[in-house]
Parts: C-alpha cells; sequence; structure tokens
C-alpha cells in the first residue's frame, strides 16, 4: 500500500510518501510544495493544486492522510489553512483517493506512542522507523511523513482487528 | 461587465452572476450549490469544484468576489469554510478570474450604505438594486448578490477616482 501523508499550509505544504509491506515501511519521496508569498491567495491555490495534481496523477497512491487541525485561538490561521486543505483533498477527490484524517493527538500515539510526546520525539521516530539517514527537514515534511506512518499503522490495526474478529 | 459573487460554503454556496453597465445592474442568475451532509468533505469539495467550474467557463465572469471572513469564536467553522473558499478561489483561479475579497462590513456599506446594516436591509437593498420580485432565497444567495453589488460599487469607485486624477 502507497500513503501519502499532506501537512497542509498555503506558504508550505510539506509531504511523504511511503509504501507499506506487512511492517515494513519505506520512504518513496518527501518535500514540500511551496507558493510566493507576494502573491495572491488564489494564484497560491492554484501553484498548489498544479504541484499536487500531477504528483498524485504519477504517483497514485492508495491513500491519503491528512492532518485534522485544531485550533483554540487563531481563526485567521484557521481560515488560511482551511483553504490549502481544501485543495489538496479537492486534488485526492478528483484523482479518486480516499482521504483519511487524523488529529495531531492521533499522529503522536501512532507515531511515538503516546499523545503527549514532543515534536522531536516525533521527528526522531519518523527518521527510525523509515530508516532515514537524517530527520527529513522542513518540519513540515517531517510532519507529513508522521502522517502517513500514523494511517500505515491505523490501517494495519483496522485490518488485524478485523482478522481476529 | 459581469460579476460573480459568492458567498461561500461547504454544505451551500451561494452565488449571484450580475451584470454591471454604467450606473445600471441587472441580475443574471443566482442560486446555490450543495452538497449532502453524509458525504465525506474531499467528495463535497469535488462536488462543489464539479459545479463551479463549468458555471466559469460557461458564464466567464470578468471579476469574482467572495467574502473575506473574520472569526471571532469558531475556528471549526472557520476552517470548514475556508475548504469551501479555498475551492471556490481555485477554480477562479483555473479560470483566469480575478478574485477580490470584501469583509462583510465593506459589503454593508457599499449595498445599504452604513456598516451596521441588519441582514434584513442588506436583502431589501439587494432586491432594490436588482429590480428583483421578491428577495431571493436562501440567504447565501441574497447575500452572494450583495458580495458583488459590493464590487459593483467598489470597482466602479476605484475607476471614477482614477478618471477624476
Amino acid at each position: 500500500m502507497i500513503i501519502l501523508g499532506i501537512d497542509p499550509g498555503t506558504a508550505i505544504m510539506g509531504y511523504g510518501l511511503i509504501e507499506q509491506k506487512g511492517n515494513h515501511l519505506k520512504a518513496l519521496t518527501y518535500a514540500c510544495w511551496r507558493t510566493p508569498a507576494h502573491m495572491p491567495l488564489a494564484e497560491r491555490l492554484l501553484i498548489l493544486h498544479e504541484q499536487i495534481d500531477p504528483f498524485l496523477r504519477e504517483y497514485h497512491p492508495d491513500h491519503m492522510a491528512i492532518e485534522e487541525l485544531f485550533f483554540n485561538r487563531n481563526t485567521t490561521t484557521a481560515l488560511a489553512v482551511g483553504h490549502a486543505r481544501g485543495v489538496a483533498m479537492l486534488a485526492s477527490a478528483q484523482n479518486r483517493i480516499p482521504v483519511y484524517e487524523y488529529t495531531p493527538l492521533q499522529v503522536k500515539q501512532a507515531v511515538v506512542g503516546y499523545g503527549r510526546a514532543d515534536k522531536n520525539q516525533v521527528q526522531q521516530m519518523v527518521k527510525g522507523l523509515l530508516g532515514l539517514d537524517q530527520i527529513p527537514k522542513p518540519d513540515d515534511t517531517a510532519d507529513a511523513l508522521a502522517i502517513a506512518i500514523c494511517h500505515a499503522h491505523s490501517h494495519a490495526l483496522g485490518r488485524r482487528m478485523e482478522e481476529f474478529r
């Protein structure tokens, strides 16, 4: 199974494509898509879509996993992230790729084993689980890989639970 | 000039297409796009895009005007509206239609003449300015027409100011 993890943002959108074979996880490609700050929002969303859509066509992941976001304070940030997240989810639906959402808590629990893990612990686990030489940069990319790993673990668990019924 | 006003939302997205000739405004078509509540978000965004994009191809408005939203409390709503807004702005950019944003305050000032106007006053002015028999329903549609009128007035003002320089 090929899983694409997405850490959504308008200025920078992290992505991480991993392959899951049984218990083994392998990173296929990971980086981030960026848009110029000076550009109107609609143009930036277009640039994002023009990067995500061909990527999905090329690699056609089985599933997309994306962070389900909760904001305590900053509604302006929520709205901005919502734009980018909407474009990523749209591209996924256009390519008939099912989208799964995970909260930051679920990602930490799935990757590190407990929900209060800090950013560095998550990143070290991403590096270790995927056998990478170093922690992927920027943070958005590492976060995207963490979301993909979360889905791999959750998905595998879901399958196992069905088998034991 | 043909202006498309958009009141963005995931469940219901109001639209209003108006034509501006000098001081005269005419409603060309207005209604709303809806998505089924039970459907996954990504699918709903796809349904929105599959309605907006052909509409833009058919009518090719000169400008899109969309509400610039500020939320005081509800970040979950901000995120949800952000998704739909992102898809509308993306469709606009894909069709090379410039997008203009207006705050609810600007819309009220442009349509009614003062920023503390209530919803009913805005709707009565929409009806009057466009010469409609009744207030368009639902509210999302009336709001979309108000945003389009706001842009018509603001745009005209911008042009007039240039002429008098």
